[in-house]
């Protein structure tokens, strides 16, 4: 990764507007690249209410990616078929490469493009050509291109009594790909809220080379204070990674009570940069040298013994 | 696992005198006894001062296992081959199954027979018939025989200037072993301390049906504070486990100094109970209902995706 890498975390209020929700996420882009930031992240759904009923209506199609997610470039890190280098990517000018593109592929790809920074446009409901409806993180290329999308690989089925009941089953079809795009930046793994209870996944996306595992995600008023800082820090320690979490601000009218919080973990487990439950933009930076001295100095990624565990 | 099983963490001193050391462990299994637990578990290295100069010295040879630790029981629950079954062990009466046996062993299996615990013996420098010396686990039945042997698999080799440089390397030898043990409290895993680190170890456990994970350990004062709450915490979320960390108590005139801080985490990763930095017994109980609970309100066991990560 570079030296220094100047990100934010756009912790954005979601509402029943879509393009309310467009243009506060636009202006965001606008805002983080004026203070600097060359990696933007937006939170899980922030152009679309977190409610099951909002989904398919607010679902739009996507550029399409060769291979959708498992494209290998030229100079990829891992060799393990499934990093992509975004200079390696046909679209050109911003076009989609393939089928329609909506207004909230407009409005990212636009701000990207007029700001020239990194942005994973947090996730999206992403309507295919089936007809199914995704959970999609778009990353999007400073010349606004599509450089990855990484749909939700697992999806939140969860039953707790008192706390909180949600079955995005119901509503929404599961990715099936580990996500990993090499950058000027740095190599970036993209994944989706609930994917963080899963170390397999940080773990796939970290053997792929991933330095910065980013995770659009919208923790709940019950999972948030349990799990929500400990589940971040732990990837980060226990892959050396530098690690995002992005939530959607919390309000009292929304169906889904957000966790917000939304922070960033360097390789050592510590919190850079922490949000409150309000709409907040945090800017912050990620030195290479912590990455580096992290699996210098305790070398777990070496040490690790397949030849026990498989 | 039972219903409730009780649980004593013994968070000893240990100094540079060995029959001390086991006379300070054999007073502490009998107090936890005399408290009503079923499962005791001493810190890592309980018989011998943390340091090379040492481990030799300290050294004993210790009872044998058929096949060291990869035994089968007739009725283990995930038949991986290296589930052993405590009530298959050819060892009778207490005695051991092979080869001589010093001191330690004599004391921490006359401490469970006469006590009638599973008795986690911390860890202990082990000498093997070729010479070599490990940090090994040893699990005592509540007959003194021996269930199993955990030799540490990952050895500690960390340089973080300014902080703490060790290499266990230099004066021990690793193991090569997952180690699970089927019990009528419980399925128990082993590890030990720098094992931690490792979260394939912990599934690999998990995946032959270990309920609660024992890691005798013996952070520092750099590594605890960092990362010994927020690695057993998640160990215990990630695979929905109860984990103890059982560690020395910390005394000035050490040549290391180790963190303390034993606790037990319950599978939502709440910590049930914890010490300070002395000597101290913690009495707690682990219920099933806690384990049971969070794997049906949160089912990331049964929700990975092996299809997409391997």
């Amino acid at each position: 990764m570079k030296e220094k890498v100047r990100v934010a975390l756009c912790q954005l209020e979601v509402v029943d507007d879509k393009a309310a929700n467009l243009e506060r996420a636009r202006r965001a882009v606008v805002e983080a690249a004026r203070r600097g930031a060359e990696l933007v992240v937006l939170p899980e759904m922030f152009n679309c209410p977190y409610a099951h009923r909002y989904f398919r209506p607010y679902a739009e199609p996507y550029p399409e990616l060769p291979g959708e997610g498992a494209v290998l470039g030229e100079d990829a890190p891992a060799g393990e078929g499934t990093v992509s280098d975004g200079g390696a990517m046909p679209a050109e000018n911003g076009e989609p490469t393939g089928g329609s593109a909506g207004p909230t592929w407009e409005t990212v790809s636009g701000a990207a493009r007029e700001t020239g920074v990194h942005l994973v446009a947090g996730t999206v409901p992403e309507l295919d050509d089936q007809g199914r409806v995704y959970n999609t993180a778009l990353f999007v290329g400073p010349d606004g291109r599509l450089l990855a999308k990484h749909r939700k690989v697992h999806l939140f089925d969860v039953d707790i009594p008192g706390g909180i009941t949600f079955r995005e089953s119901d509503t929404l079809s599961a990715g099936d790909a580990v996500t990993v795009v090499k950058t000027p930046l740095g190599v970036v793994g993209l994944a989706v809220c609930y994917d963080l209870r899963f170390p397999e996944l940080a773990r796939a996306m970290v053997d792929r080379g991933a330095e910065i595992l980013v995770y659009p995600a919208a923790f709940n008023t019950t999972t948030g204070p349990m799990h929500w800082h400990l589940l971040l820090r732990a990837r980060a320690v226990d892959y050396q990674v530098f690690v995002l979490g992005v939530s959607p601000a919390r309000h009292r009218e929304s169906p889904y009570q957000a966790y917000g919080h939304s922070l960033a973990v360097d390789p050592w487990g510590r919190i850079a940069v922490e949000a409150g439950t309000g709409e907040e933009l945090l800017i912050v930076e990620l030195e290479r040298e912590g990455l580096v001295g992290a699996r210098r100095q305790i070398p777990v990624l070496r040490q690790r013994r397949p030849d026990v565990y498989g």
